[in-house]
């Protein structure tokens, strides 16, 4: 078992988790693909990150690059997981709502092999209560209090509709929940020290749209630019 | 008609434009209760941001804020829709993969109120080919092409595995797509012109993971802290 650095929480920006999550999904890839040694360079490439960025984002665990033949990939996988507290514990993981979209989270297995499980399911709806989705049980949400107590529930994901999330989080958080990721369309108010990711879906079409008009403006203009400099000459 | 303020696209961080995001979906919901204005006060309340970060990004649209009453919701939405340019277009969409995901994403109504519209879907199964989700046809991703040109679709859904990503992206570029959504736990390469938004949700799951731990140190470190200190007394 390697050692691992130990790594000051509050030296790292919400940019850089971001990266980190990435390195450590394309290293498992890596892993997987029985490859044992990365270059920065062909982190970047992999990740989409510059190669720079990825030589100073790993420049920590610089002990394990090697000049020429990069990272071993098991170690420095490693150190990765260390930060996201992978190896020191499992996260249990309850969803609330299982309609469309949270049936398909719950379905998604992706995020079991990063040590996320779910182990509940709540929904208001008596035709969903009592039975499973993905072979996790369904309760009733009134019994939402008790099972995140009772089973240790890590990590609540909310998957209800917009006018359910805010008394949704609060029952979670009276819960005891330590963290939360939310997916319905509307910002959760919780105490200061939970954390709330929020995943909004039709804002990243927004956005999307925004950086589409950014970028057909922006060539318009230099084609523009290069219109009136061949004119002049 | 209100007339819109000229908005310079370079001049807008992508942190703003995410707030905006949020503002825009805050300032529909107002509207729909039937609520004439709103204060940078109690737009930062239902929003998660700060007051003083709402006031300075809405300042360019000062001149509807008025002290005392606040913003006229219908003219200030009508300023931030502009920017993501709704009003000037509906944005024609289609999505690649209709697994578990791809099938939540179609089924959520959400994104048409911002313009949005499914027009297409693709699938590699012979069985869904033919068929039809929430009344969206699903073609061969075979005909990707033709049809992505055919009905003028700007935007294009990545909802397949990671293997597939790449080459859905790459095909989707060949057939003239303005941007991409990448749902996929891979990310993508096309051409610089090309805008891009990934979400990737185990991402999201191992952030908050992250999220948690840092808090919970902090927590600790200042329990230690106040412990120390009366035992100093």
């Amino acid at each position: 078992m390697p050692t691992v650095t130990k790594y000051g929480f509050e030296d790292i920006s919400k940019a850089t988790i971001a990266r980190m999550a990435t390195y450590l999904r394309c290293l498992t890839y890596l892993e997987q693909q029985g490859t044992m040694t990365v270059s920065s360079r062909e982190l970047a490439s992999l990740t989409g990150v510059s190669p720079e960025q990825v030589r100073q984002d790993l420049s920590v665990f610089g002990r394990f690059g090697k000049r020429g033949t990069g990272y071993d990939i098991i170690r420095l996988k490693t150190e990765v997981e260390a930060i996201f507290g992978r190896g020191i514990e499992q996260w249990k993981c309850c969803i609330v709502g299982v309609g469309s979209l949270g049936s398909s989270l719950v379905a998604s297995h992706m995020i079991q092999k990063w040590g996320f499980k779910y182990v509940a399911a709540f929904d208001s709806d008596p035709q969903k209560i009592g039975t499973r989705v993905e072979r996790i049980p369904v309760y009733s949400v009134d019994d939402l209090k008790a099972v995140v107590r009772r089973e240790h529930i890590a990590i609540g994901v909310i998957a209800v509709p917009a006018s359910s999330a805010r008394a949704v989080a609060k029952t979670l958080c009276d819960a005891g929940i330590r963290g939360i990721l939310n997916f319905a369309p509307q910002s959760v108010k919780v105490p200061e020290k939970i954390p709330v990711v929020s995943v909004d879906i039709s804002q990243e079409f927004l956005k999307l749209s925004f950086y589409i008009q950014s970028a057909e403006q922006r060539a318009r203009e230099e084609q523009s630019q290069i219109e009136a400099a061949s004119r002049s000459e």
